[in-house]
């Protein structure tokens, strides 16, 4: 299953700001007093750790926009895994531009690395069962888009994107409503024709009483293997069953191996480590 | 040493761009469908971990951005510690403004918070000794006053804000120039007065050739403790050391005792997991 | 079924962006010129055409971001069905501010209320039926997510709001994929579990095949009476069937009495005249 | 008389806004899933009904801003009237890229032609008369700039832009400064010697009392053809005449006749519908 | 003749934008290391030369963005003729609100009273005559709305406000259209009916040409004394006439006295020296 | 040593608002009346007075933004000397983008070659001397980053940038804090390693008492030749040493004989008369 790139248009925005946030008021100084403006070079770009790679055409665009002369020339694709010293890219055109937009584009490449390489370490670890690996919406403010698909070069699908693509009811909407039920027809009367309706439980309990109103989806929030199992039983097909709550690639085939559909981690977008991604000359 | 505010004027627009990133086009369907625009609750704003609190005024300005009725009334301020289960704040205000700021408002403050608790889990483990702990620039394109505000709150200083406040020369910096000498002498020729020159170096030849030119801070690579404690005595207080490269509250210690000034970590703010706090009515 | 008021912060950029539209560079000088500055007057909003109101919230804004000594206090809300004649609310505070931005809430109060009596008109054409009357993604570029709630302050629904939030597989879309089978395939292969798919037809043929597939939603364009008729009993309540093509307060009837849930009109956004409502001192 | 092009720079931000208003943050679901990235295909756009034509520019922007690949070659030009079923333009490129961009291109065509379209029938409907047609600042917020062009593409002319670009004096200015000659005194005690004054009068008694004093232009609302052809032969060329209220392309011929000079019409960008134009592979 | 204020809507993207320019991403480090977050002041907004004075409401504004606790109370308003060592307002509020703001309120009040101050003493100059004194489009970009008010508070009028809003013929238009009568005749036949046309004429023998056609204004470029003289003779009240080239205080009244409607000066926006205004605690 | 450009990321925000600030939104109506959209033509930007020429990247962005077939080829590059009627750069294309940029282009080398030329006078009355020219933060609100680089293309230095990338501690700091050792030793406890720290004292009493402290550099306001003179000997090389007050290039040499290193005047920037420069045909 190919990744889709991002079109530009929604890239553009964030590697401007991120280019004039490094830059600042004076520029690059170090490399504005050392690096002769006519300097042409070339940098490898190369994985110092093992990984899943995200985010080359942010890191290209990060160089074009400081100088339309640099190119970066891809051995890989985002969503490729990749060994350490492993060579991604070539970049090659002036020093100046390079050496300065550098920073930039591994913050993105880096970040986004990292997020895809967590997601593949889960969904490795699920591989041949059905359980898709899923992100949430503990992203970081201003990145979701490229984060969301940073999910998806790893392998991992997407839950909702943003308040207003989804009904996710919570045990706060619940307890508002009065109860589950009252949850969900309150939802189902107000809401467009396609938007789902997914509801968060803790027990099994609250699972019936979805079940017996409906659901698109159900989350089972921090659910033991006993429990989900049973979730999944008794779901039997009528929704599509969420697994949250301390995923690991340690823990994950257990959960996958209950039957549920779904394993969404908010840590891949929030606490997902940088992968290690150097530029050498 | 008390934190400083960052003025409002800084913050708003990221939380602004947050807001709108989660709302979409058509805002919080669930909360909308669900909640009554009347309602007016309480909730608690609860540390699941241990950690140092960060962003408690930016989460504070996304509640009342959504809602001005929205208050939260804090126990706590930006850099103290925080047991699990201690109540941080007080949000009082319509249900449904706080259960549609309560991502976004928790977005920052887990990631902050998480910076500012990795910052200081290695400021206190060289507690006591004269070693300060630093960041990088390996910030998330579009975050970095805020995260290195966060470094501050977590009892952490900051290297560079970019490319445009000091000179930092590096191993390609050196290399275009030629020698250490040419590097420095270069920078030095066309810098204001204001501005400061940090060299990387990787060996202590290096170090003997940076010193013979000289310069106000020495960022000592990768080095072994060995290697660390025999800069420290070259330098003998000419320029600022820092060491950087695998630093942990495990390894911090023992390189804080070679007698270097600073130690620069780049995860605090590119890998630190997000402190998990919670929002419970 | 209460309308939900746009949150402030999704409203203001808009609302900002067409002040300034307005004054230029120069700013009201014919206000400036004429009228005291210390004036304080009391203006009528008044509907010279009946019609349901829609806007409110953001004609109040424009007075207020001109002058946070405006007040627009209303007699009606959005959603409200109004007379001519009857006033919709008042305009007190400095003269020169109600006149500056006079035009600039009158130009989004009048569409929005244009938008809103359109779909009104619809919707009470089929009242007492189960069909839903909806709008499409034909919005004014930049006003999207306040027509869209104009189209449900007259008692409308929403289709989607965006090319990402649902996926609608057109007649395009089928030639390119081959078939309607590959076309849902190939997209329930890639979209995430809250996504929903709904399929647009031309034929009772095309319905045949996208029924042997399934999908959420069926779009049955342009078909005659008898046609939707025999779509809604082949459907049989597999899937929300959706009538689009032609829609009028006339027409809307029949289709709604052929059993279909939702009716479709573009023109509700993008062709609805303007309501016209006046400010009289 | 030819139509000048707006400069890309002017509508560059509105193109971009809008298709980031289409994709929202997860691009367009569908063609993602369902056509191949590197299919290349060729469209027709095509109108449906009779009209002018305006917006081509930024139709062609919509598409290139999405891939500079995609190409939109016109057999036509802003301004050309178009038969139902005559070829306006070929877009050929990636496939992906031009259903993308298909919704923010026409959205602009359609309601931009259906402006020029509106404003053609009012403007052959006077042919041979020397009576202008022009439109108001009741344009849609946001849109003023591209909307005042479509008036120009159809024949007509355009009013003020803005409320700083020429003085209007309108009954409530009148009633502030307590007379006709008071306000038009006060006016041009204050503005620049670019600047002219039109004064909106509703009876002949008020036209006099503003010719006594002078203005630019008047602005004749409301009145009878009999009190129109009064009222040209009172100003008798000292002043620009212009005509408003309940203009349509049936009434404007024998307003025309009355010898005005200009037709003003607020429904030209405020309630003109869309036209009706298609993209068809 | 009192000064209209500008709107809050227009200068607040103005000031944020350069409160955040010098706040940069890390604020303001001398003060918040020095000054107790708690420490209230009172300082003295004083000039230290002679000047009129523009800019009160930026100033106050720039205060109060940072903090909203911060009131300048002033004792003067923009226009206002002020002594050195007077007093002009009392800022009260968190010192280091105070000092944060400081230099970004003081760019803005000194430039733009630098300005007024300018126009002020050739205003003066020519005081008793009808000669009004006008500004140009040489602004400083972005600050156009602003400078053009500071040129009103000097007592000055404003000439254009952009390429938009009059039409003003110049030698390299004329040499274009072949001869100024073609140039006119093209400008009068598109443009609107509230738009006035002005003329650049070097020589008597233009001036001739441009009355035979006809103008609103005749800009009278680098003339004489005498050349001005015979030229208002010539013009005969026909249209506005304007003297523009080395105008200052020195030569001012002698143009004034050749009759002229009004004298330009480009340095006014472009060259006139700031004001000197200091804030003492 | 060479000038380093600014990147286009940096200028082109700039270089987009000043022309859509210029344009409007009716854009060029003199030159859409009379230029034929196909006339290209060629044309000649000369200094009319000598100077140093600033912004030439700036200027040549303007016209290109507006139409990409307009090019400025330069005979000069930024810092270069010009003397009257010396052709700095040939701009060639559309007449009509031409004429439509001008202005734009020009305010901004108007202004920045301004800056440049009277830093370069100063410059050059001190030249042979070691000390070296600087400005100050007394900049245009949203050009600092261009004004400061004029300043540089006159052959000046920078000063601090912004609040946030050095210390100066100013009169109000000082006595806040109760005295200079406080003061400095407040700031030094609270910055980063790479920021430095500059006093400004009026009295060598003061002097003294920041030498006792330490500092980076001293800031001696508005001293006497004599206190300047004593002050270099008392601060013997171990502060940088900065004069500012009543700077101009009559007064510059006699106070860079007295030993200091810097020579600061505020009004390079805040009142720098604009070089004139023209566009002919």
């Amino acid at each position: 299953m190919p990744l889709d790139r991002l079109p530009t248009v929604m890239i553009e925005p964030l590697v401007r700001a991120a280019l004039l946030e490094d830059f600042g008021r004076a520029g690059d100084l170090t490399s504005d007093a050392i690096v002769p403006a006519d300097l042409v070079v070339r940098a490898r770009l190369t994985a110092r750790r093992p990984g899943v790679i995200a985010g080359l055409d942010i890191a290209a665009l990060a160089f074009r926009l400081l100088d339309e002369k640099v190119a970066l020339s891809c051995e890989h694709v985002d969503g490729d895994r990749i060994a350490p010293g492993q060579i991604i890219g070539i970049v090659q055109g002036p020093a100046r531009a390079i050496l300065g937009a550098e920073r930039t584009a591994l913050n993105f490449l880096c970040r986004l690395s990292g997020i895809a390489s967590a997601t593949a370490s889960i969904v490795e670890a699920v591989r041949g069962g059905k359980a898709r690996i899923v992100c949430t919406r503990k992203t970081t403010p201003g990145l979701r888009a490229v984060e969301k698909y940073a999910v998806r070069a790893g392998g991992g699908a997407n839950h909702r994107f943003g308040l207003d693509d989804a009904v996710l009811i919570k045990d706060n909407h619940i307890a508002i409503a009065g109860s589950v039920r009252a949850a969900i027809e309150r939802a189902r009367a107000r809401i467009g024709h396609l938007v789902k309706i997914e509801v968060e439980v803790d027990t099994l309990r609250q699972l019936e009483e979805v079940l017996s109103v409906g659901a698109d989806a159900i989350l089972l929030d921090n659910m033991t293997l006993d429990q989900l199992r049973q979730a999944v039983i008794m779901v039997a097909g009528r929704a599509v069953t969420e697994a949250s709550g301390r995923i690991t690639a340690e823990t994950a085939p257990a959960i996958a191996a209950t039957g549920v559909d779904l394993i969404s981690a908010g840590w891949l977008t929030h606490s997902a480590p940088a992968l290690d991604i150097g530029l050498d000359f």
